[in-house]
């Protein structure tokens, strides 16, 4: 076993929890959101998406909610962008990090951000261009569907690698695997995550799991036995792609972190804190159901809830 | 990796998932149900619990519902018994195989049982005693808290080894550990179920998982990476101990099977049929939340959900 010590979550809920959301949310709670969630003690959160306002019009705000959280301490916030026009937006209002994301299948690729898979290799190569203007950028890549596609239904593997060989050519370093849909299994995500770490050890590879078929804490203990120390999570597990049929939940950070310290495995958390944020969202996301079980059940009657020994 | 290719799985839902559902259930429902679980290809099926009505009306009618369910074809219908009345209720019923339980936290077996953990050994022996006259009976020994208790919290691994020791030498040879209100997690899992497996080689060992706070099928997942192969489930994710606080449902049979399956590991039940179960509980308990992940998204658009290897 190769598990790690202590992994690192990317918080994911200000973006793929709130995309889906037809309402729009003022921009002041979407701040207040995230600054709750960095006090938690979560270090990376993706805050918003540079995409167009007709597309997702729950972003129409991305500059603003930037401005209100880009000098939180000790805090990365990203944001997700499909194109060259969101990531020029995102760095000239303050984000360091990009997740640029595309998708392994062509028809979601085409579905969620309207272009080839070769159109979005295209403008990445375009976004590693503004390096010069931008010097502190940095750009994770996010491969959508490399665990199955809601249009084509199985995803070849050596797709994904392929795509990946094509990323890394071209200086990607960082790069996560999602489960879009909710389609993957232990087995095949061992398999999968096995290949990728094989083929390509300089990388460091994330993950990023929906519960919606309920396997998605499964999926995150076989990427720890693998070694992977990167995980995506969303707060209340809400979220889902809204051009993806189907699309659910993400794994919820609070079950997450739950899994995380019980297994003796550090992530930076606490999680009486993170509840303030799961509170938050419930009291003022009233139409949503909050989808954490911890955060339902509450902590158990442990004095710690950390692995103990036979 | 000592994976089973194929496993067994206990459906428990007209035992574990009605008996905390305060409103009475007709028999003749609860017999269709059973009838519609058998059709899906679930060979085992606790059917009910003999227990004193007062302590849980739902099951007055556990006699009628045996009667029902006890001459389906191919299905092995066990009961849950307490202590020796119901043991003998259960055997003259026609009920072959028995589900003794008692927990190893005290406290919890006093609310539940309402015995010291003492006196109920002093039941199971007295039960292996009705051998003479049941000669087909089978004892399948069902340990509550073993990952920890409402009131007492952490349950050290040494007391279950030792109540494992003390029914197998009363004649034990099936046992199942039981996470009674849902604060197992993978390592502790893990490193409890090596201990019984390498200091009880003799006995069968299956799990019960309850996904209170969302590791239900991570620890499963553990448990067939060190070669269990029996598991409990209940359709729907309906679930939870009356007399333990915060007790919430069990893993879902449904999303069980579809991890399963998906990992190549055979379970011998159907999905698609499986769902008739879960439409007519959804149908016939209207109060009551499916917890079913998969029930809830549906299948994968793929043309097999089985594992594709790289």
């Amino acid at each position: 076993m190769k598990m790690p010590s202590e992994v690192n979550i990317v918080e994911v809920g200000p973006r793929d929890g709130l995309q889906n959301i037809e309402q729009f949310w003022e921009t002041e709670k979407k701040v207040q959101l995230i600054k709750l969630l960095a006090k938690s003690g979560l270090k990376k959160i993706e805050a918003t998406s540079f995409v167009h306002p007709k597309a997702v019009p729950q972003f129409r705000d991305a500059r603003d909610i930037i401005a209100g959280v880009k000098d939180l301490d000790g805090v990365e916030i990203s944001a997700l962008v499909p194109n060259l026009v969101g990531a020029k937006n995102a760095l000239e209002s303050g984000v360091k990090e990009l997740a640029f994301v595309f998708s392994i299948s062509e028809s979601h690729n085409r579905n969620n951000v309207n272009k080839t898979r070769e159109e979005s290799i295209g403008e990445l190569e375009k976004i590693l261009g503004l390096r010069g203007d931008f010097p502190e950028m940095q750009v994770r890549i996010s491969l959508s569907t490399v665990f199955g596609c809601p249009f084509e239904g199985e995803v070849r593997g050596e797709e994904t690698l392929r795509y990946i060989e094509r990323v890394k050519n071209l200086g990607a370093t960082t790069i996560t695997l999602s489960d879009t849909v909710g389609y993957g299994n232990p087995k095949q995500v061992r398999r999968i995550i096995k290949s990728c770490l094989n083929q390509f050890p300089s990388i460091a590879f994330g993950v990023h799991f929906h519960n919606t078929r309920g396997l998605g804490l499964a999926n995150v203990l076989v990427c720890l036995e693998e070694g992977v120390a990167i995980f995506d999570s969303s707060i209340g597990g809400l979220g889902g792609c809204p051009f993806a049929p189907g699309a659910t939940g993400n794994i919820s950070t609070e079950d997450l972190v739950f899994m995380l310290e019980g297994m003796g495995i550090r992530s930076g958390v606490n999680i009486e804190l993170l509840f303030d944020a799961s509170q938050f969202l419930k009291n003022n996301l009233r139409d949503i159901q909050i989808a954490s079980h911890l955060f339902k059940a509450g902590l158990p009657r442990v004095e710690s809830y950390s692995c103990r020994t036979l």
